[in-house]
């Protein structure tokens, strides 16, 4: 029965009960991690036997290149070739880095803040202001990077279909906003998948400042939990058609494909982005880690086999997230208290309290002993205005752990959501 | 004889002399590329065993943190120490980076510019002008970070014991003078060590810029040719005993200890430098590759280590550095028309022309199938005022082709010298 069709009597009967369940759980001293997306030890066992040196060979490239020395500042032809099929693009777009894409977003914001998008381009930093639009619920760690470079955040909405198109769109006639972060696939954390509709909107749409640029996280490109991952259009090719080929820049990696600490990170864009990001890097470094490069392509082989691979990841994770879910939807579903996503891929579930509930339900989990994503986490500024997210990371604990930590999780929600619905009559 | 005190018939002579060499040996269609410093495969081959996973275990530091996921910013406990050890520094001090540390000093200047050297430091680019100190001959991939962002360059000749300090003390008094580079022992071309009088200088001066920082790049700090690594005063020390703790920054990698495109980068420095450093880089990144931390530790295992493992280097690049020296002794001793660097450590030997032959001497090489690093490099904007200096690599080819390449050399510094002597007659 929905709460908040339920008398003040039958509340408070409600909480009393659920006040007992709360201090029953407790007194069991619990203690459960839920606050980062990382993957599982079984899941990092899946690639252990890429560390065997039978994935070097002689260590050379196909072209006869020594990976132990210095050199080849692009990546090798064939990790080049790997990383390009997964986002799908050509590999002359493509530069394969270290283990961090996150790395690679700030370098090019870094970038683009002293040196400007191109040769030609005014560096962001001499601008009076610059601003980007962030779709939220979003990732922290991309907030966190525009914050430190004092870029002032703008949160849209994340629908179903991706970003609020009509707020985008108004939004960059201003010419102080130049640039918008974009988890275009199993978004973190709600799991959205762009549609091909928004994003050819993103890539056609008339912006002021003629130096626009989208981070393109596609982190999550292949990390599909059901039969195959979602197809979408190509972002490249999307603004390629528009006529605004360099608009967009795509960043991915395989931390969590293979390892996260230890994984290739990769940019691809316009031929004209990629030729000005190479022109940088040139001075920047003298070439990214070959071995691992060649590691890597050794043992994924190619898109099927990434493919394959991400089966086994799915098939590891896929029961964590539906233990999750199930746990939500046999405890919650029809009290008109909490909505959540149902991904199909990805790291996350994010869920949505009633307004001013999320950052009470996590102080209430953690002081039973299970630590969820600090509330506000997946905003700008740490800062979610309407106080109702939360991010859920099901894919480290072990199932059994997961259950009972959801479970509490309800029995939070359920005290909160009816505190709230009490102290409104 | 010396050349200069050569008659004109005597030189005229000697001239048609050594063109036909040149002639004879152009017949030969040599190809030698003596430009990068680069290890041989023989030296990489040293490290091959690293690449067997019997050197990762459990893959598990001895606190038993999985190297194959996220987290740790700072290198692993081990890595740490290790690096720390290398450049003779307390572990936490150190933070151990990825595969570069060119990328480690870019990113460092780039922090530099955008954010200032503190937390409370104006940023550099707010500045009217930057200017570092560049001693010279050096490395020429420092100066294209400094000419990349803008920074004016400021030429002082390197000493036998370091810079010239009287030039760099009368520079400093300028508050536009932020910077400066160092490259402190067996010193990239000329394998200078500075003395540690010069290091208490430069740490003790009285620079008008209170961010002033020096860019201590210690790449060859073990990298001894004979006997064992030079001893030197350690800049950090040498600075917290003038009371300017924070003005040095160390860099150093294992690029040419293990791979050179796979080795570990560290960057050292003071407590509050480091806790800034790790500010920015805990939005920059998660974290770098820690199972290629494991690796080095489990193989180099501690400094005595990397010692034992850099004297089988010195005994495979020993012998080439030799061929190099005994040649241009032999071939031009007593000329007074060349002078040389004779390093006891590093990657390089330096050699100085009459003035202005230094470009022609490379151009003759080259026409000749003899590649060298253009003239030039080694000093800002490519442009070496006296153009008389050349940067030997003698690492990378194998020791006939050296030999050859070398008396090829020989004969062009002759031709051009006696040139330039007819010229001025």
């Amino acid at each position: 029965m929905n709460y908040i069709n339920m008398t003040e009597q039958e509340l408070k009967s409600e909480l009393a009960k659920l006040t007992q369940q709360y201090n029953d759980l407790k007194a069991q001293n619990l203690s459960y991690d839920m606050t980062r997306g990382k993957p599982a030890s079984a899941q990092l066992d899946l690639s252990n036997e890429m560390l065997s040196d039978k994935y070097l060979g002689n260590i050379k490239t196909s072209k006869n290149i020594d990976c132990r020395n210095y050199g080849i500042l692009d990546g090798i032809p064939e990790a080049k070739e790997l990383m390009a099929s997964i986002i799908g693009v050509d590999p002359a777009n493509v530069i394969v880095c270290g283990n961090s894409s996150l790395n690679i977003m700030y370098d090019t914001l870094m970038k683009f803040m002293l040196f400007g998008v191109s040769k030609s381009a005014k560096p962001w930093c001499k601008e009076e202001k610059i601003k980007f639009i962030c779709p939220v619920p979003g990732y922290d760690r991309h907030f966190k990077i525009t914050e430190q470079l004092g870029i002032e955040m703008i949160n849209v909405d994340l629908n179903d279909d991706g970003p609020d198109m009509s707020k985008v769109k108004e939004l960059v006639k201003d010419p102080a906003v130049k640039g918008m972060w974009a988890v275009p696939k199993y978004s973190n954390p709600t799991g959205t998948v762009y549609s091909d509709e928004v994003i050819k909107e993103l890539a056609s749409m008339e912006c002021a400042a003629d130096d626009f640029r989208i981070f393109w996280d596609d982190a999550y490109t292949v990390h599909y939990l059901y039969d195959a991952p979602a197809k979408q259009l190509n972002i490249l090719k999307a603004c390629c058609d528009a006529g605004n080929s360099d608009r967009a820049v795509i960043f991915t990696s395989t931390s969590k494909i293979t390892f996260s600490g230890s994984g290739l990170s990769a940019v691809a864009s316009s031929k004209d982005n990629i030729e000005y990001f190479l022109w940088h890097m040139n001075v920047q470094t003298i070439g990214h880690d070959k071995i691992n490069q060649l590691r890597h392509v050794n043992f994924l082989k190619n898109y099927d086999g990434v493919i394959a691979h991400m089966k086994k990841h799915a098939d590891i994770i896929r029961p964590k997230f539906e233990v999750v879910l199930n746990t939500l939807e046999s405890e919650l579903s029809g009290l008109g208290i909490l909505t959540w996503s149902k991904p199909r891929g990805g790291y996350f579930i994010s869920i949505d309290t009633l307004e001013g509930c999320a950052d009470k339900v996590v102080a209430m989990a953690k002081d039973c002993g299970v630590v969820f994503t600090p509330a506000g986490a997946t905003f700008p500024y740490g800062k979610d205005p309407k106080n109702k997210n939360i991010r859920i990371a099901p894919t480290l604990p072990v199932i059994e752990d997961l259950k009972e930590a959801i479970k509490m999780l309800c029995i939070c929600v359920k005290i909160c959501s009816i505190n709230k619905i009490l102290e409104e009559r």
